[in-house]
């Protein structure tokens, strides 16, 4: 069975990407990032997700891009803003998709998988660089160049099954394939059980999938909760 | 003054490359990586080699690449083998070249630092395909398209000063640039007191260097060695 690293975040992009990848018959390893992110509760829910989709094997990889900050999830001195539209965002995470889909490479490499899934999606996020086609594609040529890749004429397959899909073609997608998505978190503020703040940009564009979707949302948010 | 990040490896190519960019003007970020490799001794190396070249700041980053292995270097199952040509060695870290300068596109962004020095080499290290040109070229295109820089409307600058240079004329540069080579180390595979082994590809490579150079090899051996 063909081999693919999944890049799992343990919210519904990736949680559907996971979903995807399976379907298409590889045989999936699930790499989740414990890197200061102020939501730590998506690292659980990344493992649960990767045990109920079947993942062959789940790694949580630690390393701690808070030593330098400069985003809203990893220096707690910067307020996770609620829902706002327009430019990059402070949410945005210097480098974070170039640095773990780097890592997946590496993992990829050691591995013998030359497959690699990343939920990216350019409708509802596309105030992330990382997350446009244009940088994806870019990546998967400097991946090549840089790995054994290059000497033994192969390529990298950077899959991005999400990339065009509004959220609710996401949750579509992904429940016609299984997903359970009460074990996926999204929320960029979550509290201390885990609960979602129901205000970040994160919230807004997840519930209002839900909804376009026609899909009652499972989130468990904090109480008072007003969209 | 101008920020720059360098990457330094404790080895005598970095070490000049951050002589270099201090010569240029830059007030330099120098950082190191300990990634699980079996030659820590490195990171110590790296640390006195950034205080005496008068670095701004030196932070050594950890990430464990040892997890998954692949190369004679993260995985102690794997021997590290005495000097050999041809192909890409076993002692190729995979992808880590794009792990290490992704991290440094990260801190750069948020230090506001978009020169970024790399002590990579296509003359005597041919062998590892993220040291080659093509490479870095594409990586930095990559990293202009996933960060602020594309918004922006700004570039990376990956500098690659030692690109074309032999060893000999590297140890010559950074001799004219006060580079204390003593404080270096290159070996892959030192004894527990951080002395070379005199057998592996890096030592050739370093001690042929001191020799076509004309400068006393101050490196400190295991006994008995025999070039």
């Amino acid at each position: 069975m063909k081999k693919a690293i999944v890049l799992l975040s343990g919210g519904l992009d990736s949680a559907t990407c996971l979903a995807k990848a399976r379907a298409e018959g590889f045989e999936c390893y699930a790499l989740s990032f414990d890197y200061g992110q102020r939501h730590r509760c998506e690292i659980t829910a990344s493992e649960a997700v990767a045990k109920q989709l079947g993942a062959a094997e789940f790694r949580c990889f630690k390393l701690d891009l808070s030593q330098w900050g400069g985003s809203a999830l990893t220096d707690s001195n910067i307020e996770v803003p609620d829902h706002s539209d327009g430019g990059i965002p402070i949410t945005y995470v210097p480098a974070r998709n170039m640095i773990f889909l780097s890592l997946a490479v590496a993992w990829g490499e050691v591995l013998g998988a030359h497959d690699i899934f990343i939920g990216v999606n350019s409708v509802d996020y596309s105030g992330y660089p990382d997350c446009r086609r244009q940088f994806i594609g870019s990546f998967a040529e400097t991946a090549r160049l840089g790995t054994c890749a290059v000497d033994e004429k192969w390529q990298w397959n950077i899959h991005t099954p999400l990339q065009e899909l509004s959220k609710a073609e996401i949750i579509k997608l992904g429940m016609s394939l299984g997903v359970d998505y009460s074990l996926t978190t999204s929320c960029y503020n979550p509290d201390a059980d885990g609960r979602s703040c129901g205000k970040c940009d994160s919230c807004f564009l997840r519930h209002r999938g839900f909804i376009a979707a026609g899909v009652d949302d499972p989130t468990k948010y904090v109480d008072n909760v007003k969209f």
